[in-house]
């Protein structure tokens, strides 16, 4: 049977977490500009991240949760049954994380002090704003060789890579925690209670033809499930997978 | 030499033909879903053309364009020295294409009322809203069968055949007007008059590192050319080609 997976953020921090994994995926697969179109997603998945960045301090919020995370692990020193070369490890990752992150610039500073990016940066959102009579910088900078784009592609990214290492490992210790539960929404719908939980994972089967609709917060939250055909409401019960985050 | 291919609106609309030829390009190109990403492209490029439809009422501009340009054409009629075979082809290419887009919807319209699109529409311009939790729906569609995918495709993309054909024959008789003629800009620059043009068409050799920044409007134009690498106006003189179309 094949499962759609679905996670959802249960604070606004991870939802901008998880937008962010998502953008440096789209950046990091476009970066090799195959595809005479990848530099659009490129510098789109760039800008965007740009914009995120003004929205938060996520280096100070990613040290602050890895140090979160720091403390939770320790506790488990110790503790019978506990693996302590594992637990080892990971507080290796999250202290060489830390350290990276720690020494990084704040975030996409470089970037935006780059001539040709902040040129081009305000026109590429325009409707149809990547036409060479926008953007002739842009126009020229896509006639220039693979190699020195891919050079310049490089230069860019590596600012951001500490922060793709620290939100990976982050969000992999996150993910870790929830184990996955059958579950079963009684016409259609769910509700539970959660502990502090940040991120949650369905798995739905696809053949149904239907998607969540999640609200809610760290604490509590809902999952209505819609029909995709009719874009109303489904009211049959339905057996899903649920890990709390 | 490798030539550097460049084009420039000399007004206002023929600004928002050479936008929705681009969007329409990047719409076919990402139609077939052939990349995991190819949906950003296909579907930016379908709500970038959306927002285009809503700025200027494209099919009355494209038909009063059509009609203007069958007069000029019919004016050749019995004149030596004009093949009329071609100029009747020409003629029936415009009748033709002015037939289609008499026919057809307000482009954008049929689009609008697509319940699907005009749910992930407005998330889409969130910067990283292309998210399983912004976008449900949108997951879901992502994960049917390539089949259907591109069934869905081709159902919002056949409702601009119409415009696409016409600004193709549009476009393709304004830049047959304009034969490329060699130009040297003194100093980096050049000016000219020109008569009721509607597109500048540019050759410029690509390694001299520079790129055109262009002013004017349909009677009178100014071109400057700039150094890609210092962002400062290139100040020697430089041989380039030029059609006034």
């Amino acid at each position: 049977m094949i499962m759609l997976k679905f996670e959802h953020p249960l604070t606004e921090k991870v939802r901008i977490y998880l937008r962010v994994e998502s953008l440096m995926r789209q950046l990091h697969k476009s970066a090799g500009f195959e595809a005479p179109l990848d530099y659009q997603l490129f510098f789109r998945s760039l800008f965007d991240l740009m914009d995120l960045f003004e929205q938060i301090h996520i280096k100070s919020e990613l040290t602050k949760d890895l140090e979160k995370q720091k403390l939770t692990f320790k506790s488990w020193a110790n503790v019978p049954g506990v693996d302590q070369a594992i637990l080892d490890n990971v507080l290796n990752d999250i202290d060489d994380n830390f350290r990276n992150l720690m020494s990084a610039e704040r975030f996409g500073q470089s970037l935006k002090e780059e001539r040709f990016l902040s040129a081009i940066r305000q026109r590429f959102n325009l409707p149809g704003g990547t036409c060479c009579f926008d953007l002739p910088a842009l126009h020229y900078w896509l006639h220039l060789p693979l190699e020195k784009r891919l050079y310049d592609a490089k230069i860019w990214t590596n600012t951001l890579e500490p922060l793709h290492n620290a939100l990976a490992l982050l969000l992999k210790l996150i993910r870790e925690i929830g184990l996955y539960k059958p579950q079963v929404a009684r016409n259609g719908f769910f509700q539970s209670d959660a502990e502090e939980a940040n991120i949650l994972r369905l798995d739905i089967p696809l053949d149904l033809g239907i998607y969540p609709m999640i609200s809610g917060h760290k604490n509590r939250f809902a999952i209505k499930f819609m029909s995709f055909e009719t874009g109303m409401a489904y009211s049959q019960d339905i057996e899903f997978k649920l890990a709390i985050c």
